[in-house]
C-alpha cells in the first residue's frame, strides 16, 4: 500500500489546493527526498494564473529547493562531484527529467534531452511544493558544508546567471549590460560581477528592483519607461556600445534595442522566456556582425575544463558572491502558499519569495 | 587641368549612362588603377532599379574587379602580403573606404570603420564601371601568377563566401545546409565543401541556380516553393537539424525556417541583406541555445593566425576549389552595360554577369 | 564450465605463442565479440620486443579490429549512435576500459579514465589477437553499411589522426607540417587534407613511406636524414614558419626542430609517444607565443556540437578521404603472426600490418 | 647643434654611469617624452650584472616609467585609445619598436615583429633611465585622470600579468596555480583575482614575497625549497591538479614540478625567462592532453573585442585591482641608482624598486 502525503497539487489554471496524494515512488537511480525550503520561479506563477508549460495534472508545482535525503535508489552511490550520499544529506538537485539516451544525453546535454521534462511540471514528475518528491542521483549534489536552506533553494536561480554569464563569455574587462533586474538578472549581473565585467549596466522599470540592482553592482541603472536604454548606452560607451548584452527581461519589443545597445562584433544573450515574437531586421545583425545566442537553464559538463554550473553556483552562494539575503525579500509557510504566489508578483517589493517546507 | 575619363554614370534610381567625367586624383597611399573585368553585385542592380544604398551621385558603381595599376600614390610601396606594386601589375582591392583612425580601423577592422563607405556607393568613391578608379593600397593584392581576369573579378564575392564559412566555424565533418543558390550562396557552398563539411544542402527556387548548386557540391538541393525546408532537413539528419545554417536568401521570412532547421545548439549565419524586418520567437534561439551570427563582407586580419578572406580567396580561384567558369555566366561589352545589367536580374539564366572594360 | 578459445597469449617480453584459453565472461554492459580483421599497432610491438605498457601476463594484444557481435550483455541495447544492436552485427569499439565513475569519466572523457587501461594490454582486458573479446558497448559503433572489414580495423588508428587534426585546429587554409610518416602520420596528412590544410609538409626517413606520403596528399617531403627540416620549412613559408606542426614521429630529439619549424603564435601537436625527456628552452615557446597540445587516442564527446573521433573516422573511410588501401601494406593469417609482427617493423616495406583472424 | 641631457648610460656587463649624452631627435609618428618615474625590471638587473639582452652601447636601460610629453612628431595627433596628445600630458608608452610592415605588424602584433627591439636595449632606442627619451606615438596612453606616477610606471609590468591570465583563459571558477612570488607572478596573480578565479596558489622561495603573495590573494603559498609543489597541489585538488598553471619563475627544473601539477586537460603557461633548456618528457604533455602556452610581453590588439592590455592594466591600476603600493618597495633618487639596482636583487626586502627622474 502506497504511502500519503501533503501537497501543493496544481489542477489547472488558477486551481491550486493543499491535497492528500500518494509519496512517489522511486526507481534506481533515483532518490526520494523531502523539501525543506523552496522558492516560487516565475513559470511556477505563469502555471498557476495562466496556465502555461503545465498540462498533466495534478501534481506539485516547483523546482527551486533544498532537500533532505529520506531514501536512495537501488543503485545510488554517489553524487556528481563523487561525494557518498546517505540518508539525511541536505541536497540540491538539477530539476532535469531526462531519458539518457538520446543524441543529447549521450553528450551529457540533459537539458536538450529530446524528452526534456522539469521536475514540478507533469504528472510523472512532481515538484517541491510538496511533502516528498523524487529526483535523480545523476543531477543531485551534497549540499556544501556551512551552506543555508536558503542558499541551496536559490542553487537552481543562480546556476542561470552562471550559465548566461559563461554562454556570454564574460570575462576580465568587458562591459555588460544586463536588461532586466528579476531575480535573474540579478544573478547574472553578480555573475557578470564575478567574473571581471568592467563596467555593468543594468536595466529595470521597478524602483524597488533598480536599487537592489545598484546596491549589487550596477553602476548604472535606467528605466527604460523614462529613459532611452540605447541612447543611455551610447553616452557611457563613447557611441561604441556595450560588448555584451544579456537579456533577461523577455520583452519581445526590447529585443531590437538590445541588439542596437551592442557593439559591432558584440554579443546580445538571450535568457529570459517570451511567448511573442519580436521583430527584428537580421540584417542589423549581419552589418554589425553581432552574435546572437540563446542560454536555457544551466549545463551539466558542458565545458570539459570547468565546474558544472550547479557547482560553480554553491560554491558563490557559499562565499558570499552570490548574496542570498539580497535575493529572497519574503518567507512564508507552506500554508499560506498564496500570499506567497500573490506576493512574488509585486516587482516593488518583492525579488525571490520563498515557501518553508510544513516540517522546515 | 585634370584628365578626362569615361565612365557608366549613376545620377539616380534608373538613371544611368556613358559620361564623360574627370579621372579621380589619388592621395599618398592611393592606388590610380584600370579596371579590366568586373562582375555585378546584387546591390549594383538595387541602386540602379531602386536607388538603395547610393545617395550622392553622380558615380560609377561597381565594386568586383580585377584592374591594373596606372599610377602609385607617393607613399605606396607593397601590398597586403608585401609584395613589391609597380605599374601595370595585376590586382584585386577590398572596395573598402576607411578612416584608418577610429576604434575599428584602429584593430585593422575596417569593414566596420565608423565612417565606412565601399567603392562605387559614393561621389567621393567610384566604382569599377569607369575607365579609371582609385583604390587603397592598404588592402591592395598583388593577382597571384596564373589567375585570370575573371577569377580576379570574383576575389571579391569569393571573399564573402570565405568569410562566412569562416564566421560559421565549418569545419571537418559539420553539416551544412545554404540557403539560396545565387553567387554568395554557391561560394559559400564550395568552402563549406573545402573546409571539410560532411554534408551539404542547399535550398533555391530556380531550377538553374539548383542544378548548378548539385554540380558544385550540393549533395541535396531543396525547392522551398515546392518542398519545407524544415521538413527535408529533418528527414535527412534524423530529427536532429543541421549543425550550421548560412543563410544567403534574405528572405524576411525564411529566418524562422533556418532557425528551425539549426540543430539544437547549432548555429545560424545570416549574410544576405534584406530591406524589412522578420519576426522570430527568440525564445527558439534560447530553449535551442541557439548561435546566431552575423557575417558582413570580409575581414582583413580578423584571425591573427590566418591568411586575410581576400588572399584565401585568390588561392581558390587559382586552384579551382572556386570555379569561376561556373559562377560567371555572361559577358558583355561595357557599351552593352544595361543588357548586362537586365540579363543578372533573370535567375533561370544567370549567376553572376561580367561586364568587360573597354580597352579590355 | 567456461567455454575455451584459441588465442596469441603475450607472457612476457619476446614470449608470444598461440595458446587456448578461457572465452571471457561478459558484465550487464558488454559484448562478447569475435575479432575478425585486425592490425598491429606499434605498441603491440613495442609489447612484444621490448615489454612496454604491458605487466600483467597472460593476455592477448590488439586493439585494432572489426569485429562480430557473438553475444550481448544484458543491458546492452543500442551502439553509440542509437543503432540497435544485433548479434551478427559488425562492430568496432573503442578499445578504452573506464571505470566510468570518475571525473574524467562523468564527462564522458573516458580516455582520460583516472584507471584507464585499453584491450590488448591487461590480463582483465584482453586484445583482439583471439577468437573472442569482450568489448564495452558504450563505446561500440555498428559498421556503416559498405564499410569493407579492412576500413574497420582502421577505425581506431585512424581516429587518432582525426582527433589531432581536431585538436590542432587545422582549419580551411592553414599550413601544417606533419613530423613522421608512419600510420599515425599518414592519418593525421588525410585528415588535414580532409579539413582544408592549404599546404601539407610531411618529415619522413624511409623512402617507401616518403612516396606514399607523397601520393597521398604531402605537397613536400622532407627527409630529415639528408636535409634539415627548419630550412627547409622557412624557405617555404618566406620564413614565417607553418601554422601548425602534428609531431607523429617521437623522436626525442625532434620537438625542438617542430618548434622551431612552427610560425609565431603557431601550433606544435604532440601525438607520438616517446620514452625519454626532450630538451627544449621553454622561452622560445614564451617568445614566440606557441601553443603546444597534446593528443592522447581519440575523444568520445569532446565537443558539444560534433561527431566522435571514431564515427567520423568511419565516415571518411567509407568514403575514401581515408584510403585504407594504403595504409594496409601486408595481410597475414593468424598462424603467421610472427612474420606479421617482424613486417611491421620495416619501414621500407610496411605501412600497417593485417592479422586476419582464423576463422576468417 | 643637438641639444644635450643628462643619461645612466650603460656601456657592457657591470659599466653604467650618469653621462652627458644627446637628446634623441624624434620622427614624425614620435613623441619626445621627459620620464618621471621609473621602476627596474630583471632584464636591467640582467644587463647591468650579466650583459644580458643588450649588445650595442652606450644607451641608457629602463622600459617602465610614466613620462611627460615634452614634444610631438609632425603626425603625432591621438593616443591609442582616440585621446588628443599635447605637450605637457602624462602618457605610459608600450617600450616596442618596430617596422610597422612585416607579418605580424600588419596584424598590429607589433611584440613579435620580425625586427623587434624594445625601448632601453640598444643605441637606436634609448630607455628611460635618462632625461629624455623617444617614443613611438602608435602605442602611447594618455595616462587616465588620477592615476599616479608610480601607477603609471607599473603599467609595463601589469600588463604583462593581465597578458598571461587572458592568453591563461584564467575565467569564473578555475583554479591557478602561480609559480614565482617576483613583481610579474604577483600581477598575475592580482589579475588571475580579478578573473575570477576560484582558488589561487602560488610558490615561492622568499619568505618576504610569500607574505605578500598571501595579502594579495594567494590562499595558499608554497615554499618549494621545504615543500613539494606538485603533492601540495594535488592534496589540495582531490589528486586532480589545477586547471591553470602560471609559471612567472622561470627556474629550467621546475617546468617538469608545472606541468606535473596541472590537470589532465589543463593549461601551462609559460610567462617567464630562462636562459637554460629544461628537460621534459613531451609524452606527459601527449597523455594528459596539456596545452601550453606562451605568453611574451603584451598585445596590442590580440582580442577583436577587448581593451588592450595596456589599457586594461590602467584601469586596474587606477581603481586597485592592482595595488601598486604592494608592489613598489622601495624609491631611490636618480643619483642613487646603484643602490637602487642592489636592493632589487634582494628578493628578501624588494618586490620591484623605483627611480625617481631627476627633475622628478
Amino acid at each position: 500500500m502506497s504511502r500519503r502525503m501533503t501537497a501543493l497539487l496544481w489542477r489547472g489554471t488558477g486551481k491550486m489546493q493543499i491535497e492528500e496524494t500518494d509519496v512517489p515512488t522511486i526507481g534506481p537511480k533515483e532518490i526520494l527526498a523531502r523539501p525543506l525550503y523552496s522558492t516560487i520561479c516565475g513559470s511556477d506563477r505563469h502555471a498557476y494564473y495562466h496556465g502555461l508549460f503545465a498540462f498533466n495534472p495534478p501534481f506539485s508545482l516547483g523546482h527551486e529547493f533544498c532537500a533532505e535525503i529520506v531514501e536512495l535508489g537501488s543503485e545510488v552511490d554517489e553524487d556528481v562531484q563523487g561525494n557518498k550520499l546517505r540518508r539525511g544529506d541536505l541536497i540540491v538537485t538539477e530539476p532535469s527529467v531526462f531519458c539518457g539516451k538520446c543524441y543529447y544525453c549521450r553528450r551529457s546535454e540533459y537539458i536538450q534531452c529530446q524528452s526534456y521534462l522539469w521536475l514540478g511540471s507533469d504528472r510523472t514528475a512532481g515538484g517541491c511544493f510538496s511533502d516528498y518528491m523524487k529526483v535523480d542521483s545523476r543531477v543531485t549534489y551534497k549540499m556544501l558544508d556551512g551552506m543555508t536552506k536558503m542558499q541551496g533553494a536559490l542553487v537552481e536561480p543562480g546556476a542561470v546567471g552562471v550559465h548566461a554569464v559563461r554562454r556570454s563569455n564574460v570575462v576580465l574587462g568587458r562591459s555588460v549590460l544586463i536588461m532586466g533586474g528579476g531575480p535573474i538578472g540579478l544573478f547574472a549581473l553578480m555573475a557578470a560581477k564575478a567574473a571581471g565585467a568592467e563596467k555593468i549596466l543594468l536595466s529595470e522599470v521597478s524602483k524597488f528592483r533598480s536599487e537592489r540592482a545598484a546596491r549589487l553592482g550596477a553602476q548604472i541603472v535606467i528605466d527604460p519607461a523614462r529613459e532611452d536604454i540605447v541612447r543611455k548606452v551610447m553616452d557611457d560607451t563613447k557611441g561604441l556600445g556595450v560588448d555584451i548584452v544579456i537579456d533577461a527581461a523577455g520583452d519581445t519589443k526590447a529585443v531590437k534595442q538590445g541588439i542596437a545597445a551592442a557593439k559591432k562584433h558584440g554579443v546580445y544573450v538571450r535568457i529570459a522566456i517570451s511567448a511573442g515574437e519580436s521583430s527584428v531586421n537580421f540584417t542589423d545583425i549581419m552589418v554589425k556582425e553581432l552574435t546572437v545566442i540563446g542560454s536555457q537553464g544551466y549545463s551539466f559538463w558542458p565545458y570539459l575544463d570547468m565546474s558544472t554550473d550547479f557547482y560553480q553556483t554553491m560554491l558563490m552562494l557559499k562565499d558570499g558572491r552570490f548574496k542570498a539575503d539580497d535575493i529572497v525579500t519574503q518567507e512564508y509557510d507552506f500554508e499560506n502558499w498564496k500570499e506567497a504566489f500573490e506576493m512574488s508578483g509585486d516587482t516593488e517589493k518583492a525579488i525571490k519569495v520563498a515557501i518553508k517546507a510544513r516540517n522546515f
